[in-house]
């Protein structure tokens, strides 16, 4: 190899990412001969790509940059505490950010979860959470209830355990997952109900499907609930009303513990700190979050326990240890970026400014629903949002619907906005401090392409 | 609760950390009970605690605060990169900090291990190394190859996976491990061969070990053998001369992978950017990495491989997608933290600094050892040392043996240093930048709390 160069050229850039950089999703058949776009530089609601060209995050981030790019506060503050106290190890020690931060979740949390876990992401709290299953029935002398039950397009992250409990493309991969551990419930997606059913039909049979598999499995064999309340990389898939009540009442009704993946939902998305209880109205057992932590500034996830599942874990045994963590539970840089976030978003008031915009966001996403042929189901909630393709518009073959996330993108892009393409969906979750007028410009580009994808495949 | 104050109090901070943070290792007999020391500032090998007691970083961290504590440089990188581009996801982009250390990676390590995949942390590098060898034989139709050969006393992080393939304290968890997937092979300490045995036939015997499990299993079973150079968590374990390249030439006879788990031995520990080549002759087919990668200042790691694995991974499948990551793989701001620390290490040529304080370390290690009677063994390599309790110091009981890592480091604490004791043994691992005056300074004081003890356990 050349030596490095001292200032890299964009060729030298793309090249070294092309060789060396091997990327989440990467597709196998392209590894080193698929080039990913370069962002340099980034502010409020928009990136630039390394040619200065500039887009609005339409996924902001991916699901994350809540407070917007280029936040001096946050730069000072991450800064400041890398000065400071850059490292503790937290078998050993504890650090004013990490004791603040898990009373500030304590405080912000339903009911009585109280307890904090600290991860590196996502991946690592529910992969946590599902030990702490495993763990608590151990204790309680009842090793065989253990499955964990998810759902179709379902995602929980990729550590081996959280893929395990993952419903999204878990017939494609060729990774490992243990299958014994999991069961998985059918689409919950309101707009795949059969056409005559109404949406309290469909509930009731989501709720079925549920029964019958504890029916089916046994409740004494059954660990865990996990669910998004929202499935979002599954495409936004909002659950039927009554859907999460009845889920949580099932689930407590036979011991199942209840884990509401919230890295999505957590921070805001929904213009409340936690969907479960202020807009859903259930109070789990174990809340896992991330991304929105931090606003995606820095790594950091958290498993957050109950009071009552902690009381049944917390034995007499003197050599019962909690063998779980990460060098970088309660990293100080991470959970001072995470107080710094939290204090923008509460000085900001941006929850009550998600709650404000939330109607003319969702309006504009309904009426794209309403005026184009090629949207079968335009669907969202807070500032999440989610376009797919119509089952059968007009003589369009599977594959070519198949394409309609990332032609749309592509359309979008042209014009300045990124989207997030999954197959036939495209999904969207702007930082959460964008306008009114910036809410208004995303959704005219996206009908400007949406136009020109109607007229291609009218063609 | 009563509402968060602005300016919490040394009693309110204790109390939170209590009552809300659950620890990695926590006792859970202690929950709600146990308090952790607070530090509060550090610059230097130096930490102090929230009482403004100073302390000498025995364990630099956890292995990995490389480059000392207070690095202004650190934190101006961090906030310019914080303020450029904050975030940017890996399913779709990439940035220049990730781009440019993937290829620096790929330059320091050994061989053709020139594709990185980033994680969050060790224990999401080794889930990642484990997946790819699952991976490889789902790809190559030998769906049977997959269990994993590790080593007792083995620690490879805490995600279920693993935990899966980590020795230590195997058999005292309540977690759940996939004991399935794993076969372990009996301790290589020669501290613990039997006491007329040569080294040379300890080595024989731990080559044995690894040929008779083989034989047993089944090479066609058999994915991987994972190993740690030196087996850090389990006691600084350094196996005897010629174990790695003998143990290295079997796998790749079987072809079996060897993941070579350099998350402590990384980074300058040995006074090389890696171990396995330049220290032990080796070059595996995965290295994985974290903790000096960025001296513990930010979360990341990092899986490494062979281009010879991802050739036979890379097939023909243009549906074949690499579907394992993380929202913060490749995180633009803990990599721009990664080039500083790796450039200020060859600015300052810390690497050269660790070889040339090394024979000084280990010869006041070995010093220890001849000089107390209650030392059974001081063992280490480069900057890594570890005191092991004599098995029987006079009539002290297994128990109290036990207490011998956490006394010492009690008495070592009272006079400014601080340990990491696990059971029977206390490890220590400075900041790489610790001086030769410094090192004195560090044994001086292990010395006087050595002598404490023997008058103690003589008592």
């Amino acid at each position: 190899m050349p030596a490095l160069a001292n200032t890299p050229t964009d060729r030298d850039l793309t090249d070294w990412d092309r060789t060396h950089n091997l990327h989440p999703w990467a597709g196998i058949h392209g590894w080193r001969r698929d080039d990913y776009m370069r962002v340099n530089t980034a502010e409020g609601i928009h990136i630039w790509d390394h040619a200065g060209k500039r887009f609005i995050d339409g996924p902001g981030g991916m699901w994350c940059v809540q407070i917007g790019y280029g936040r001096q506060e946050m730069a000072d503050a991450i800064a400041a505490q890398t000065m400071t106290m850059p490292y503790a190890s937290p078998w050993s020690f504890t650090t004013e950010p990490a004791a603040m931060l898990a009373r500030k979740l304590a405080d912000m949390t339903p009911g009585d979860l109280n307890t904090v876990h600290f991860t590196t992401g996502g991946s690592t709290a529910v992969d946590t959470a599902i030990r702490v299953m495993q763990f608590l029935n151990n204790r309680l002398g009842r090793p065989e209830k253990k499955i964990v039950i998810s759902r179709e397009r379902a995602y929980h992250g990729s550590t081996y355990l959280a893929a395990t409990v993952t419903g999204k493309e878990r017939f494609k991969t060729r990774f490992d997952k243990a299958d014994d551990l999991v069961r998985f419930l059918p689409d919950v997606n309101p707009y795949h109900r059969p056409q005559a059913m109404s949406i309290e039909a469909w509930c009731d049979e989501k709720i079925a499907d549920l029964e019958t598999l504890i029916a089916q499995v046994g409740a004494d064999r059954i660990g865990a609930f996990i669910a998004e309340p929202i499935l979002c990389s599954g495409g936004v898939v909002v659950p039927p009303p009554g859907y999460h009540r009845r889920t949580r009442e099932i689930c407590a009704r036979h011991d199942i513990l209840y884990i509401s993946d919230e890295v999505v939902t957590g921070f805001g998305r929904l213009g409340h700190w936690f969907a479960s209880q202020e807009v859903f109205g259930i109070t789990p057992d174990i809340i896992t979050c991330a991304k929105g932590l931090t606003s995606g500034y820095l790594p950091l996830g958290a498993c957050i326990i109950s009071d009552a599942v902690m009381e049944r874990i917390a034995g007499p045994d003197e050599n019962d240890v909690f063998y779980n963590g990460y060098t970088y539970c309660g990293h100080p840089v991470s959970c001072a970026a995470a107080l710094k976030n939290i204090e923008i978003m509460e000085c900001e008031d941006i929850l009550g400014h998600v709650r404000r915009v939330t109607p003319h966001f969702q309006d504009r996403l309904r009426h794209i629903g309403e005026t184009f042929d090629i949207v079968g189901d335009a669907r969202g909630m807070g500032l999440l949002g989610c376009l797919e393709c119509r089952l059968d518009p007009g003589n369009n073959s599977y594959a070519r619907q198949q394409k309609f996330g990332a032609e749309l993108d592509a359309a979008c892009e042209d014009m300045g906005l990124l989207l997030r393409p999954f197959g036939n969906m495209a999904v969207f979750s702007p930082p959460l401090i964008i306008t009114g007028a910036q809410i208004d410009e995303m959704f005219d580009i996206m009908e400007a392409g949406l136009t020109r994808l109607s007229a291609e495949y009218a063609a």
